[in-house]
């Protein structure tokens, strides 16, 4: 049996390597999922996930995060969860409960306070300057205050053929008091069937969950799909139908993984991820929408990853 | 061209009466499926939905919530949202937003009180003595907490065309506070295409969830089914696959209608629900699982009315 990990966007490259050496040594695809999205969540100059994560429109940090088995189906979730380090690891505990296994608001920092994970005041002093200077553009420039949503979803693959998926997101910048999106709602922002292959998304939650997309995509792969045609196939005739019917659409950005290793993503923007398997070292890639419903992937560059570095840690002024 | 609404439960028949009253007059699907659920809400006899409902472990009515056009996909939803009279109005006021659409405990109250919304403490004093004497019971016979969790939800078809659905519960009795199950979740409570048809759920969302069973049998329609196969074809097989890999099933109930005004119903327990098109008067009908993934299904007899009547206003002792 093989092992593969797939995550969104570059953030998930450190975390998803040190899955992926989990995952060599025998690991299980929860603990990979679990201790490769905790990284990205430690990480203070993410400003989408955990620690450093940029506020709603109150100033408070609110976290959204899921955990799903291939095996069991076991799901846990958390849903504008304040004050803990890890809500992945909320989430994954959650996901062996058979009731009350995906909680909300201040019952679910009760509960994390009452079963002994580490609260932490997840607002940094950068992310609060960032939040700051964005109040005052709004109200200078009158600007539509939502701005950045990036999800970090990863998808992995053990050497036993057991699969999981985990979520973690601060959600969508400015977005206003318990504000949740797609990343803790089932076959919305994930899903895992390990007899098939799983799914994460990112993007503009309150979009993604119309589709139903990481659902279709586990279901299309059961049919026989590649994960890349079922990424291809579940989003682009989808975003057509929305635009036709809601008359505007977001971001969408999705990733996949099957029971044999194989990957696959699909976006309607410039998306990048990390995947990695045991046959292929752990990289970032860059994605685009290409003609014809398919999907255009390169490895990253160098001055990409460069430029990204640069830009993460540039001064707030 | 027709009109029809389902519901689930009996509770759903004098809301969906009304419903059907406003439909047959050109009423659109979105105020059939709303003033339909605000009914089931006010009553405060049914001890899982609105006003009335059973509370959470810590004794306060927390609530969830959504609405979906099957015209626009627009969706909205509360959960664990308390203190309001009418969460279905909260969550069809949010089907409009295209950001912030989806909101969680303490912000979606919040949501309720700037947006005028009516607040309500929705405890009762009848569902304040069930819930003493529940905590009772579960302390001298060490009796698992969990039971009841009844979700009321409707799917509507207008003369124009368009549909609806809508759902709402005060979920699982004595849940942990801030617990969600299926209801507020897009594609495992409810999901509704216009050109297709509709779905909602109701049961233990932390097990319907798994299978995204409402965007699954809207899925189904789409190809050709019938409502009827659709929720055979969802939910039997299903139940099956989460019985071998999660260990244990809780309870399952399906309702469907499609553009037709064709609808169909399917469940691993005696489920009641209410129905009625522009050619069938409103009425309630019970159903059965039944062999080869079909199910059974019967008028309501008289006696089974009288006996739920007198039970949901027997005396508390």
């Amino acid at each position: 049996m093989t092992y593969a990990m797939i995550g969104t966007w570059r953030m998930a490259y450190e975390g998803l390597s040190k899955g992926l050496d989990l995952l060599k040594g025998g690991g299980t695809s929860g603990d990979a999922v679990e201790s490769a999205i905790k990284k990205v969540e430690d990480y203070p100059f993410f400003k989408s996930v955990g620690y450093g994560g940029l506020p709603n429109e109150n100033g408070l940090v609110e976290l959204d995060s899921a955990f799903m088995s291939g095996d069991t189906f076991g799901v846990g979730a958390v849903m504008g969860i304040s004050d803990v380090k890890n809500p992945i690891s909320i989430a994954r505990s959650l996901s062996h409960e058979h009731f009350n296994s995906v909680l909300v608001g201040e019952g679910a920092s009760q509960y994390a306070t009452k079963n002994g994970f580490e609260r932490k005041n997840m607002l940094t002093p950068r992310a609060k300057k960032i939040w700051e200077k964005r109040k005052a553009e709004i109200a200078e420039k009158n600007l539509s205050p939502y701005d950045g949503h990036d999800t970090v979803g990863m998808v992995s693959l053990d050497q036993t053929g057991s699969m999981s998926v985990g979520t973690s997101t601060s959600g969508l910048f400015m977005k206003k008091a318990g504000r949740t999106g797609d990343s803790a709602l089932v076959g919305d922002g994930f899903y895992v069937d390990s007899d098939i292959g799983g799914a994460a998304a990112t993007g503009l939650g309150e979009d993604i969950m119309k589709g139903c997309l990481c659902y279709e995509i586990v279901r299309l792969m059961g049919t026989g799909l590649s994960p890349q045609e079922a990424c291809d196939k579940a989003l682009y005739p989808f975003l057509r139908k929305l635009k036709k019917r809601f008359g505007k659409i977001g971001e969408f950005s999705l990733v996949a993984l099957n029971k044999d290793g194989q990957w696959g993503v699909s976006t309607n923007v410039e998306f990048t991820f990390a995947m990695g398997t045991e046959k292929e070292a752990p990289a970032v890639y860059i994605a685009y929408p290409d003609e014809n419903d398919k999907t255009k992937i390169s490895p990253i560059t160098q001055e990409w990853m460069d430029a990204y570095e640069k830009r993460i840690k540039a001064p707030i002024d």
